[in-house]
Formats: structure tokens, C-alpha cells, sequence
């Protein structure tokens, strides 16, 4: 079986603990699940005796009004990661570019159908920020670019003009340009509509979205994308199996879509609180960038134990060691509420306390 | 979008009709959900704010203790159509033999990546059983074979010593052969462990098993395949996202493999009411095919129109119309409870001697 190397693996860490974890390594929603999902879902296991819509009807015209596009602009899937997988066997690009660092699973779906990739690699004397630079490097041998905003694991948005200048270069250049907003809800522009309002005039941007971080739902499996390019959704379904969502997600999903506060409300607490995270970090010498989304990248230089030591106390955290264009001294956390901050900074100084 | 064209799409057939539907179009566990199956999943809906194990480590243990098989042999997946698909990219075969008629969804998987696929058409006056004819058509060029045992839409059963062979003509020409035993549970041989026992000594054979018939839970998504590659088992897991598997679906399957005597118990059930079943359909003047699993195979001749004259009654069967290999006058219906059997053959009265 192949090696895990995503935050989230609870049971690995369980093991090696002994007990139970608290986790700051899956970046989710600190306020949770919404009681209303919950109900939802358990109460579609009672249907569940019957296939789910294939078509994920009412969930895929519920985002649709949403996010303001046509529902047959909306494809659901079994997370965000299905959606990716399907989207990239359905393009079958032969050159991509990523980001360097950014979410290693665009680089495992392109390496899957045997894409060559290219790496935009980011400074981080610049915080990490994809800057205009990256309009040179998307050239024409490419067929698709892939960027992450709020970016995965830095937490730097990207601006939305320059977002809007690497579309129209994409589209100059027929470029797939994939972007994937799964954090955007929770970050500090989650109450902007992304780049949804460009997929009226581009058949060249497809947007990557879930319901598994501003929800706080990673068990339940759903997430979607949104394209203009109805061939290319037509692909998609055609390289998959044809009932991706189960019956509880789409239930879920129908349910969150009524639950439009809920990442607002998330976003009020993770400002407040990964300002004193980022603060009571600094204090401790360890270099933190300064994150605009729900958790935060920071480096304790020279030290590549630190996951294994926290471990040790319960503490679940990152190592950004596997992630291209950083090293083993990289680390990613989660904005949780207070009381979980305070006992990562706790576990934090007996670990540095008792070695640096 | 595309189309849909499987049985169990309830909410098209609601749509048109205007209420509830007796569902004969899947073909499910007649028994319907254990309920510590439904506890199960529902409970897991509690944890759902953590990311399910990513490689189902419980799940695929109980199902390697119960098939005899080594943890390292057992694959899950987001329904079995997904580890076919899963199957077929990781494979990526040039040229597959497929029955005909069979489930469609193996030529699905196989066309996405661009394979060559040859029929082996099964003839109506041998019971459309596989015999030993196939051998001939098993040829160097193949890369694979799919088989389906019970067939789905046929219901027959192959014989194991045929399979025996097939497997050995297919493991000398370097051929992997799929064999879908999805119904084996709640078939005629749902007792015997099919062909599980030659995963120790053959790499050449792959079996494709599901939860969502034998224990009538489709909405929760939950297949599972077995294979003495862990060459290709690797690559499979690599081809698609890192969570296949819901939280909710692997609760529900450690909780199926409890529940050992519920496929059994339904077997008793089906046997009974598809020989009433199949009685009731002869007296009526249709061809049916013995089929030795929970669903029936049937030709109204002449009669295209039988699916959408039954939908008027609020009753859902299969039109095999799509099948390569099968008319537009045949159907297949799932063998249920006696009380919903009546209710099928009176809608049937209603149809047929209103025309016939």
C-alpha cells in the first residue's frame, strides 16, 4: 500500500500516541460541523438502501444558484480531490504547471496520466506570493496551469487582478488555468465570490471547490468544480464511475448550502485567533508567514523533529517536509479555537524549552 | 450532462410518474438494510468532522479475514464501479474482451482509456451462458477479460471449473482477468467463496465485490477488489484521490461483516420468490432466462414500450435496450418480497392484457 503523506491521518497518529489527538494538521472549519449537516446526513443513511442520484440534482442547482452559474456548469464529486483526479484524466495534459510549494495532489493526478510538470517555484522572501512573475512562465507548451488561493500550505491569497491577468493569458495561450478555492470560505476573502463571476465569459478557468474544510466534513466525502466548458464536464463524468456522491454528502451538501453563516461565523474566530497563534509563534523564534486563511506555515529552523516530539504530547501538526520548495523544518497549523491554540503553544515550549 | 442509464434513477422515475416507486430496476438485497448496518453509518456521521482512514486499514482487514486473503490484497473503493475504474486506468489495457450482454460499465472504463473492445457475444439459446467457446476467443492480443458471475443481466452463473480454465488460458497469454462477483452473495452459490482461493497462487486474476447489492446499501457507496498484484493494487491507488472511502461507508462495511447470515438468509428468499416469480412471467407468454441470481431476465416480444406502460403504475424495471447483445423488448427485474412480486405481475396484467 502506498504511503500517506496529507495531514488528517488520525489513526497513524493514534497508534504511535497511544490515545487521542488533537489535531492541527486537516485544516478545518475550528467551529465544526453545523447540527442541521449532521442531521442531514444521519438521516440519509435511512435512504441510503437506494442509489443516490447520479446527477446530484438538487445539490448541483443549490451551488449553482449560489455561486451564481448555470447548474450545468457544476460537477460534484467524492471530495474536492475526486473532482481533480477527474478533471485532470479528462484533459490528459502533457505539461502542467504548479506552484512550488502547493497541494501535492495536483502534481499525483498530472504524474498520473503521465504529465510532465513544471514548477513555479515561490519565494519566501516574498511570503510565498505568486507574483507577476509567474505571467513568463506560463508558456505555450503548456495545456495546463494549476494554482491554489489561499494557497496550501502558505495561506497567501492570490490578488485577485493578477488572478484575472494569468486567466487572460491562459486563455490567450489556450491554457486550462485550474484554481482551486477550497480554502478561499474560511480565508480572509471569503466573503468575495472568487473567480465564479469569470466562468460567464471563459471556457478556460475551472474552479475547484469542497464542502470538507468550511464545513468540517473530510469524513463524508463531497466536494465539486465549476467550469464553463460543458464538453470537458462531459468528460469528466464519462472517466469515473457514475454514482461519485453518496447519498449522505449530497444530503449534507443540500444542508450546508441553508447554513451560509456558518464559514462567516468560522472566519470571525480564525482572524482573532490566528493573530495570537501567529504572535505567541514569533515570540517562540520560529519564522511564521503571515497566513490569510485558516492556518498558518511556519519554519523552526533546523529542527525536523518537531511533528515526531509534539506527537509525543497529543499533538497532531504538519511536517511540510514532503511538500516541493520547502524543507524538513516546515511545518503547517491549523487555526483551532483558543483552548487548542493554547495547548499547541504549551506543548510547543516543552518541546522547544527542553531543546533549543 | 450525460445520460443515465442504469437502473435505481428513483428520481427520474418520481419525476414522471408523480409519487412514490416500487423499484424493480436495481438490484438489491431484498431484505433491505441490517440495522446495526444503518446504526453503524449513522454513528459515524458523528465523526465525520475528521477525515476517514485513508487506506479503510479495519475494513480491509475483516474483509481479508472473511475472503481468506492477505490485508494487502483488498482494495476499496467509492462502490465497486469505482474500483473498476480505478482498475482499468491503472491497468490501461489496449485490447479487452468483454461479454455480451454484461454490465456496461466495464466498456465504460475501458473506452476512457482508450482500449479496443471485442465481444463475446452469449447466445439466447444456450441461456446466454459462458461456455467453453470463450477459450478461442481469449487471444494473445487481449491485455484483459472481463467476466461477471452471476451476469448481470442474465443471472447466470459461470461454471467454476470453466472459470478455472479461463484463468489458466488467461495467466499463459499474460492476460488479467477481471471477474465481477458483485451478486455471487445472493446467487445460487452465494455459499461458496467463489474465486478468491486462487489469489494465492495467481496474479493474473483480479475480483471486483461489492456491499451495496448483498447488503442493499447503494447510497452509501462501498465496493471493494482483491488481487495477488500489489504491483497493480499500488498503481490503483494512485490513479484516484487519497480518501475514497467515507467515514459512514467504512463503519457501514465493518458492520456487513458481522452480519454474515443476512446475505444467506436473503438467498433463502430469493430462491423461493424467483421461482414464483419466474412461474408468474411464463403463464404471461414472456421468454424468461433461468437466471440464478436475485434478478430475472425477460423478453416481451415485440413489446418496446414495457418499462414506460409500468411507470404509469408507479413500478420501475430495467429496459435492457442498451445492452450490446439484447432487444429493445427486453428486461430485467429484481426478485423482491412476495407482497412487491404480486404488485409487478398485476401491473403486468394491467399492461399486457390491456394489448397483447
Amino acid at each position: 500500500m502506498p504511503t500517506y503523506t496529507h495531514g488528517g491521518d488520525l489513526l497513524t497518529a493514534q497508534t504511535q500516541y497511544g490515545g487521542p489527538i488533537l489535531d492541527f494538521s486537516a485544516n478545518l472549519n475550528p467551529l465544526g460541523m453545523p447540527e442541521s449537516v449532521r442531521h442531514a446526513a444521519a438521516a440519509a443513511v435511512e435512504e441510503a438502501i437506494h442509489y443516490p442520484d447520479p446527477l446530484c440534482r438538487a445539490l448541483r442547482a443549490g451551488i449553482a444558484a449560489q455561486s451564481g452559474v448555470a447548474e450545468e456548469q457544476v460537477i460534484c464529486g467524492n471530495g474536492a480531490a475526486d473532482v481533480l483526479f477527474r478533471l485532470v484524466q479528462a484533459k490528459a495534459p502533457r505539461r502542467a504547471l504548479v506552484t512550488a510549494p502547493t497541494f501535492s495532489e495536483y502534481e499525483q493526478a498530472l504524474r498520473s496520466v503521465g504529465c510532465r510538470v513544471k514548477y513555479h517555484y515561490l519565494k519566501p522572501e516574498q511570503r510565498f506570493d505568486v507574483t507577476e512573475t509567474i505571467l513568463k512562465g506560463i508558456t505555450p507548451s503548456l495545456d495546463m496551469v494549476f494554482l491554489c488561493t489561499p494557497n496550501n500550505p502558505t495561506g497567501r491569497i492570490i490578488a485577485p487582478s493578477l488572478l484575472a491577468q494569468i486567466l487572460r493569458r491562459c486563455e490567450a495561450l489556450d491554457i486550462l488555468l485550474a484554481v482551486d478555492e477550497c480554502f478561499l470560505a474560511l480565508s480572509d476573502q471569503g466573503d468575495t465570490p472568487g473567480l465564479a463571476p469569470y466562468l460567464k465569459e471563459s471556457r478556460h478557468l475551472f474552479l475547484l471547490r469542497a464542502f470538507t474544510k468550511s464545513y468540517a466534513i473530510p469524513g463524508l466525502r463531497l466536494g465539486c468544480g465549476l467550469s464553463g466548458d460543458g464538453d470537458l464536464l462531459e468528460r469528466m463524468s464519462a472517466v469515473g464511475q457514475p454514482w461519485p456522491v453518496s447519498g449522505p454528502a449530497q444530503a449534507a451538501g443540500i444542508a450546508c448550502l441553508q447554513e451560509t453563516d456558518w464559514p462567516n461565523q468560522a472566519r470571525k474566530l480564525i482572524q482573532t485567533e490566528r493573530a495570537w497563534l501567529l504572535e505567541q509563534l514569533r515570540t517562540r523564534h520560529l519564522t511564521v508567514w503571515e497566513g490569510q486563511a485558516n492556518y498558518l506555515l511556519f519554519q523552526a529552523p533546523g529542527r525536523t523533529d518537531l511533528k515526531a516530539r509534539l506527537l509525543e504530547q497529543g499533538i497532531l501538526i504538519r511536517s511540510c517536509a514532503n511538500y516541493v520548495g520547502l524543507g524538513e523544518d516546515y511545518y503547517r497549523a491549523a487555526v483551532r479555537p483558543r483552548e487548542e491554540n493554547e495547548r499547541l503553544i504549551q506543548a510547543l515550549d516543552a518541546v522547544l524549552g527542553g531543546k533549543s
